[in-house]
Parts: structure tokens; C-alpha cells; sequence
């Protein structure tokens, strides 16, 4: 017998597994950080976890682009001010998180997406419907690539120690359109996130989780998990603004 | 001085930085499993990684379904078998994985999102191109929200020595319309994914991954790591099925 290790040990690794959930409790977001100089060997540790990622057929369809020049930081930062500013003139009623730390986060990473390896998933080239059915399906499998490689970078900067601050740049056509050039980023790709990180200026805390037992179901979709319309939307109005800001000691 | 630690070794934490990593460079896609029977606890701490994801606007807009019937697992991988076939005759030229290993896989976890929650993030209700932009924005952000707590799950169960299988089921919409009714799952939900974990039938083994200067780019975007559309073209026909089916020492 050339395997010692029973089976019932080999796939119950307890010691891992509470190793990597000590990451992951201690994944908080922060908005504001102290100042401290970031050493390159982290970034390359930090970017070494996102490289691991999965992706659909292994396209591995993203770029990281370290940003470490306080002016270029600042005219990103400025950006999400300005987005922030919008939002309020539109009267959308989201309570937009303060972007200024932005401008001065130690650690600043753009997360850059190559659409075009949606070409390498299930499509066809016609203008069906069938085609854009499946073009659409490959958009989704080629951003949650992405995401699986930028989340495993921000439990990386966690694991070190640092607060992290997840930002969507998706969409938002001034941030493509200004900072693109910037960082020489060519116009086939497109910026995704901003990844920050550093040292808190004030403690992090923890928000507020759900429960497992509102998020796993045994066998079927449990009824109890289920919010209608009218929650989701009473939801939004009284509790967004407490779980997206406040500790989770005090949500009730 | 009530804090001993000196802010450098704060924010250098290699024992947890090094057990991350041990994590995230054995998590191994295996697309056929041993007969094993997966504790219900395990699905638990697996799903416990999964709640602490990251979520625009902390709205945690996932649903977990651990599927325990043999039958159950058998229509649904039967299900990806007959969308194996219909890619085939669609002549996609994709290089389709083998679905069958979904019927019998120990660990089988069916992935809802609930895309009500778009409500929860900067969205107007108007019918401008603009209310259009930010609602597509706002889907990006919840399908990255899934997939960061998704893959936080896929990390646990490698942490706990498993093989896992993340199988992508969005757009699909036989996927939909029959899985949906069989697990109770309500109209409102999307079905994203399916989560496959159990010991490997044969070892796994690591796939071709970049190498780090390739994602990597310091200050602003390296032209040499940029593929042009003929280079792109050229990877999906001599590349993808090597690097999507075989073990990277047999990558040159």
C-alpha cells in the first residue's frame, strides 16, 4: 500500500480550511487608508493569487496594471468623485460611498478584461438569435473569470494584512475613455475594477453577513429564503444604507 | 505603546499570505469523481466560505441548492450531455468537455442569483440610454458578486482536498426552464452555476497558467503583453485545447 493517508483524511484537510477562512473573515473593505509605502514584492504577490484563477477554457482573459504615480491615482480617484456627483444630480437614492480615498490608497491595481476571448467560448458567428444567446452567456463566463482572479487577489492583499477596497469601473464610459490612454491600455480592452488596498486609517469592521441558513438550501429552494418584490424594494430603502456602512455588532 | 507589533510585520503576514497560496495553486478542475460520500458538514463549511463574499451594495444576492439526489444530479447532467450535443451540431468548434462526470459527482452545488437586487445599486427608472448603461453596469456588478462568493466556495472545498468543477449554466435556458421547477427554485431566480466537487477518479493534474509578467504591468500597460485580433484567433486554434484539457509541463 503506497498511500498511507486514509481517504476520509485526504478530502478532510480541517487545517487548510481554517487557515483560509481566517483570510477570508478578515476580508474587509475600507475606504480611507494610512499612508505606507506598499513594497513591490507585495504586488507581485498579490497579482501571483490572481493568476491562479479559473477561467472558461482557461483564456485567462485579464490584465493588471499596477498603478504607483500619486497624479495618476489622483485623476482616477477624481473620476469616482465625479461619478459620485452625477449619481447625486440624478437623484438615484444610492447612498454612494465617499470615493476621495481613492485618490491616496498605497496600494492601486486597474483590472483590465480582454472581451475578445469571448471568441474562444461556445459562439457562433451568425446574427441569429441563437448567436447573441450564446454571445450574451460568454460575456457573463468572461466576467465571472475576471472576478474569480480579482477576488483571489483581494484575499491575497488580505492575508497580508491590508483593508481592501473593491471598486466597479465597468461601464462608466468617462473612466474608459480617460484613463485607457493614461496607462497606455489599448482600446480592445476594457477596464473593469479598480482594486485598492493598504493599511485602514480607521479600523476596518465587518459588515453584515446573512446567515448560512438564508443562503444554503438542502435538496430544494427553501420558501423562507425567499424575498418578494415588496421586500427586496423595503430592503433597499431601510437596510441598504445600515449593512452597506455600519458594523455588523450593530445591524439588528 | 499598547501596540508591540511594529506596523511593517502588520502588514507582511507570510504564514497567512503562504497558506493561502497552498490553497489556491492545488485548487484543480477534474471533471470525473470517485464514488465518496461528502459529510453534510463539509457542504456547510463550504458554503460558509461562500457567505462572506463581497457584494455591490453588500446585498449578498446569492443562493446556494446542494443537490443530494442521485436523480436529481442525473437530469441535470443530463442536461449539459444534450447541450454538449446541440454545440456539436451547431458545428461551434468548441472543444466541449466531457459532461458526463456531473451525474455522479459527489459534491453538487446548483448556484441562484437573484438579479432583483440591480434595484440595490445606482440605477434610475427611466427608459434613457442612460437608465440603460447603468443597469447593465449594475448586472455586471451582481454577476461579479456571484462569482466572488462562488469562487470563495470552490476554494474551500480545495482547501479541503477536493476536486472541483465549476460549471457555468447562465443563458442556458433549458437549464432554466427545467431545473428551476425540480428544485423549487422561484421564477425570480436565475440558475448561474453548478458547483462539482468530490475526490478525483484520476489525480488531477494543474493547468497552464500566464506567467506573472504576462498579467502583470507596472505604471501602465505593457504592449508586449497585448495579443492582436489575429493573435487571439491563432490562440483559440492552436492553444485553447492544450491548455484547456492538459497538464501545463505538456504546454510548451
Amino acid at each position: 500500500m503506497a498511500q498511507a493517508e486514509p481517504t476520509s483524511n485526504l478530502f478532510d484537510r480541517r487545517d487548510r480550511y481554517e487557515a483560509l477562512m481566517d483570510v477570508m473573515r478578515t476580508r474587509m473593505t475600507n475606504r480611507a487608508f494610512a499612508q505606507h509605502d506598499i513594497p513591490n514584492e507585495h504586488f507581485e504577490l498579490i497579482l501571483e493569487a490572481a493568476r491562479h484563477g479559473p477561467s472558461g477554457a482557461n483564456c485567462q482573459p485579464w490584465h493588471y496594471i499596477v498603478v504607483r504615480d500619486p497624479e495618476q491615482k489622483a485623476v482616477i480617484g477624481d473620476l469616482f468623485v465625479e461619478e459620485q456627483q452625477t449619481r447625486a444630480k440624478l437623484k438615484m437614492g444610492f447612498p454612494t460611498p465617499n470615493y476621495t480615498g481613492m485618490r491616496t490608497a498605497p496600494g492601486f491595481i486597474v483590472v483590465a478584461a480582454d472581451f475578445r476571448f469571448i471568441r474562444a467560448f461556445p459562439v457562433l458567428s451568425d446574427d441569429s438569435a441563437q448567436a447573441k444567446m450564446y454571445e450574451e452567456n460568454a460575456e457573463r463566463i468572461l466576467l465571472q473569470s475576471v472576478a474569480a482572479s480579482t477576488m483571489s487577489a483581494h484575499l491575497a492583499a488580505a492575508a497580508l494584512g491590508y483593508a481592501v477596497w473593491w471598486v466597479t469601473a465597468i461601464g462608466q464610459a468617462r473612466i474608459q475613455t480617460v484613463v485607457k490612454p493614461m496607462l497606455d491600455v489599448p482600446e480592445a480592452l476594457s477596464l473593469v475594477d479598480i482594486m485598492c488596498f493598504g493599511p485602514p486609517r480607521k479600523p476596518s469592521y465587518k459588515r453584515w453577513k446573512k446567515q448560512l441558513h438564508q443562503i444554503m438550501n438542502w435538496d430544494r429552494f427553501h420558501p423562507a429564503n425567499f424575498m418578494t418584490d415588496e421586500q427586496v424594494d423595503l430592503w433597499i430603502k431601510e437596510a441598504r444604507h445600515k449593512v452597506m456602512y455600519k458594523d455588523e455588532s450593530k445591524i439588528d
